[in-house]
């Protein structure tokens, strides 16, 4: 008898995405698992688990077989397929096909400036590019910069047939698929082999890759469920709202871009989970509202911009929203006044926060209920979920002071996120000098600055960049937007920070109106005095100096408010603003 | 600069029990963790996490300073540290400290027969036994045994001092503690260091010593944490009892011996959940009660042996159990009648069942109800909580016939489970040849039989062994036991093979009479006629052809039945058996 052992089938089991992608078609093959629905003919395609399986293997096969895409190794790599697409099935089955047949995955975020995505595609050097017929005038715009590195473009639309076009080396992703097999023999790949490439949007210089294994996707993934599970249900909701858990019956829509961060890693737990999957393509609030109404969303996740533009829309009383029991906001701090608004019209509606950032695949830190916490009253525990939140279990997070000493935790003061744990980029692609940048003395610096208070809870203060450096203090525009938008009047606020010859920085506030509110400059500083200076919350000395009323307060291409485009057109606000500091006196 | 990275904090983050102790004293440092009741003197100990967390660091000072266990590395376990201990917190202690050191954690089963303790104690090679006070009885009977192995002996008492004792090196655990320093800085050890190891009970042959991994254990919690996140809440819950998730707040008491499989997980998983944990001592029926009551437990593990215990016990309804609202039900299978009992004296109680056994950690397949089956009713779903179960996610799992070949889902054709996944055991310590008798094809084979339904859902027929070869036809007694149990007037019922001239083997059934009723061999096949012919459950000729009724029915040293102990007393039993063949006819 052979007396070999199994370690590769026991000890050394690899965790892969392809178990993710099993378990709904085995549990349920004729249920259906994927909606999409076409933000632009407003068209919808359904599929079952079992279908979107087939197509998933019929595109492993044409990668492998047409379009000749390697698998890599540990250390090394394989091919870098590019995708240029929103949030649909065909997007949902390349997350799949392409890191479970052992290539890299490489979400291109279709919203950086040319320049960078010319830049991300040639760093990657992509070998396919999957492209969406809505962002194919981009890949159109830039194809004489990249044509040299892609060697195939494969065009995806729900429309048969192929555009008028320059581009040489194209098909349409379903020839691709149509005569292929239907089943696949998914290799046991090492789970060290990489599995997705994803870039930062380069606020600082070029975009960086960060590289992350199938082990590290399996393992966020995994920590994320098991959050859940300890989860502890506020007393409230059981007479409000949804105290039960909806498990495998939760119908997510994935509202966060695919090419922003692994979708907040949405593909992946809910893929694993099983759940009916909702792809709007790109985010309208016609959309979402038609979506939730018709498909019977339970949760979301969604920029705080994204919730302040579902306020402002018209139709939004026309639509029977109540399914929403789940609302996730991440990628920027979380007004308590945004939150306890969209509270107010959808009663059944909890918000949460959360932080992450590209290098760390993204989920770190969350909105969590401590055990104690469960009997407080609903005020008491809104105040809990607007902060950043706590660690995700298996992930080591501190906040530390510039020797890397972990500062007090006394909801004052404030220090660098360090983070380290099983799901960190290990090093950006090809870029051994920015990776020594972020990661020395064994942490991650995530550049990022925050507080820690006494119970544990995190809350992000700044960018360190973005820290307004008054005279010898610091002053948390964070916290100035936040209470600001807790005012009727305000939609959205954001504090920057503006050369004074005295004083080095002052704050100048960015406040948009909501339709149908009247709010001048002096009501924001009347507000902030009431409710944050009389409160104890912010000093005097932290109210802004400038206020401008606008409707037009710049944002990223992922929705989060842009400092460094404010600053860049600095005349153009200040020319509006209304000096304010004689509050200071 | 310096262009190193650090793969280990983070695509190599270790997975290791060090994560799961630092949680809850992170968290909750000043919150009840662990609650310890005496089960001889009825007293309580109790301890915040803090308290815990400080124990199980002047406990590993311990180990290495006055014990000098060594720490070992991946493929060559540390020294490993024997526990005769119940469920206590100072296990507990020792469940953290051993294994997060690097050494390899020896519960032994005390319940075994004297020769397998001191097999199992030579085998490992224990360097030093960790003896409760009341197990001291069986370690000086076998002190001479083994004392060429063992090197000292750490005697574990609520009470203070030594006992009058002939075993020299012992020492008392508290005085162990006593001077050393309570805060420890845990290694990063690789993962894949060996964390425990834990011999089959030996129903054939000497037991076998199953080796775990931190990776192993880690990843088995985990995923068993993941599976309670997609759980899906049937309806009948609003109304009877809880669909709420009670996450942390949760209490759990540890019932299962911590010497057996893990306490079949929960010493891992409630840690990391930080709930607050109740130590039983050993089982008894009121220290069960007691528990219940004073300290709110909502979930407890059970055999079926000890369920029906409690359904025997006199002074049941003098306790307050409401806080009871999840009993998983393992270690053998579940009896519908029985849930259905335990249902109508507690009204909370949902009970479920599942599966594992020593060499897979032991999680494995587990009750689960399928997302469309929600709306069902009670009825209906108690029909698929009784089944064994789907597989935890996260493994694969197969029943096959002779062949390798997975047998169709008919409900109907049986054949063995085979596994592999992450927490499958690699490997038995230093026994390479009988590792090879159940790691082959890729595949641990289990030695057990089951069936598979449309649905997947896995349903154990039997011990390959236990299966009763009547002509050409296999009785499946499982079903026969499930069938018999549901009588109103039976407390337990076991079936097993008996030696026939003409059919090779016929179904004997040793049947328990509940206190204050009425039943004998007659009526146990005229039920079994009504309930399992008539209504198409068993054909005729799988009907019992000897009956004996008695209060005798044998059990192993983990209260499953024990059909081998009925073998080898054959002659007793069948001299109370009756005759009932003619029903046959």
């Amino acid at each position: 008898m052979e007396h070999r052992t199994y370690p590769e089938f026991s000890t050394h089991y690899p965790l892969l995405l392809t178990t993710f992608m099993k378990r709904p078609v085995n549990l349920y093959p004729d249920q259906i698992g994927v909606v999409y629905r076409n933000h632009v003919s407003g068209e919808y395609a359904r599929f079952t688990w079992l279908q979107w399986y087939r197509r998933t293997s019929q595109l492993a096969h044409a990668l492998v077989n047409k379009l000749g895409i390697k698998a890599g190794t540990p250390g090394q790599p394989g091919d870098r397929v590019g995708t240029m697409a929103l949030n649909t099935h065909r997007h949902l089955e390349l997350y799949y096909a392409v890191p479970c047949i052992g290539a890299t995955l490489h979400p291109i975020n279709v919203r950086l400036s040319h320049e960078h995505v010319i830049y991300t595609i040639r760093h990657a050097q992509d070998k396919v590019i999957f492209v969406d017929d809505t962002v194919m005038p981009l890949l159109e715009a830039i194809y004489d910069q990249i044509k040299d590195v892609v060697q195939m473009v494969v065009y995806m639309s729900d429309k048969p047939g192929l555009p008028q076009t320059r581009i040489q080396n194209i098909v349409t992703y379903e020839s691709l698929l149509a005569d292929q097999a239907d089943v696949y023999d998914w290799p046991y790949l090492h789970e060290d082999t990489n599995a997705t490439l994803c870039y930062t949007t380069g606020t600082t210089g070029q975009p960086k890759g960060a590289t992350f294994t199938h082990r590290q996707l399996y393992l966020m993934t995994l920590h994320v469920m098991a959050m859940q599970s300890v989860s502890n249900t506020p007393n409230y909701d059981a007479e409000g709202a949804p105290g039960v858990r909806l498990g495998e019956n939760a119908v997510p829509m994935l509202n966060t871009p695919m090419f922003h961060i692994h979708g907040w890693g949405a593909p992946f737990t809910c893929v694993f989970n099983a759940q009916k999957i909702v792809l709007p393509g790109t985010f309208t609030v016609q959309g979402f509202c038609e979506l939730v109404e018709r498909e019977k969303v339970t949760a979301v996740g969604v920029v705080p911009t994204v919730a302040a533009m579902l306020l402002e829309y018209k139709d939004f009383d026309k639509y029977d929203l109540s399914s929403l029991v789940r609302v996730g906001v991440g990628g920027g701090a979380l007004p308590l006044g945004l939150k306890s608004k969209l509270e107010k019209m959808l009663p059944n509606f909890r918000v949460s926060s959360g932080y992450g950032m590209t290098e760390t695949a993204p989920s770190t830190i969350a909105s969590f209920v401590k055990k104690h916490m469960v009997d407080w009253s609903k005020e008491q525990l809104d105040e809990v979920m607007v902060k950043t939140g706590l660690p995700i279990l298996g992930l080591e997070i501190d906040v530390v002071d510039e020797h890397g000493k972990s500062v007090p935790h006394d909801d004052q003061s404030v220090g660098e996120i360090v983070i380290r744990g099983p799901w960190v980029t290990e090093q950006y692609f090809k870029a051994p000098e920015r990776t020594a940048e972020v990661w020395y003395g064994g942490w991650f610096h995530t550049g990022d600055i925050a507080k820690v208070d006494a119970e544990g809870y995190i809350v992000i203060a700044d960018r360190l960049k973005d820290v307004i450096r008054s005279g010898a203090e610091m002053v948390p525009t964070v916290l100035l937007e936040n209470l600001i938008s807790m005012a009727d009047f305000v939609l959205e606020a954001m504090v920057v920070g503006v050369p004074d010859p005295v004083w080095g920085e002052k704050p100048l506030a960015l406040v948009s109106v909501r339709p149908g509110y009247q709010g001048n400059e002096e009501d924001v500083i009347a507000f902030l005095t009431t409710h944050g200076v009389d409160t104890g919350k912010i000093t005097r000395w932290m109210l802004p100096k400038l206020v401008a009323i606008t409707q037009d307060i710049p944002k990223t291409s992922v929705g989060k408010y842009n400092k460094k485009a404010v600053r860049e057109q600095l005349e153009k606000f200040l020319a509006i603003a209304k000096d304010v500091s004689h509050h200071h006196e």
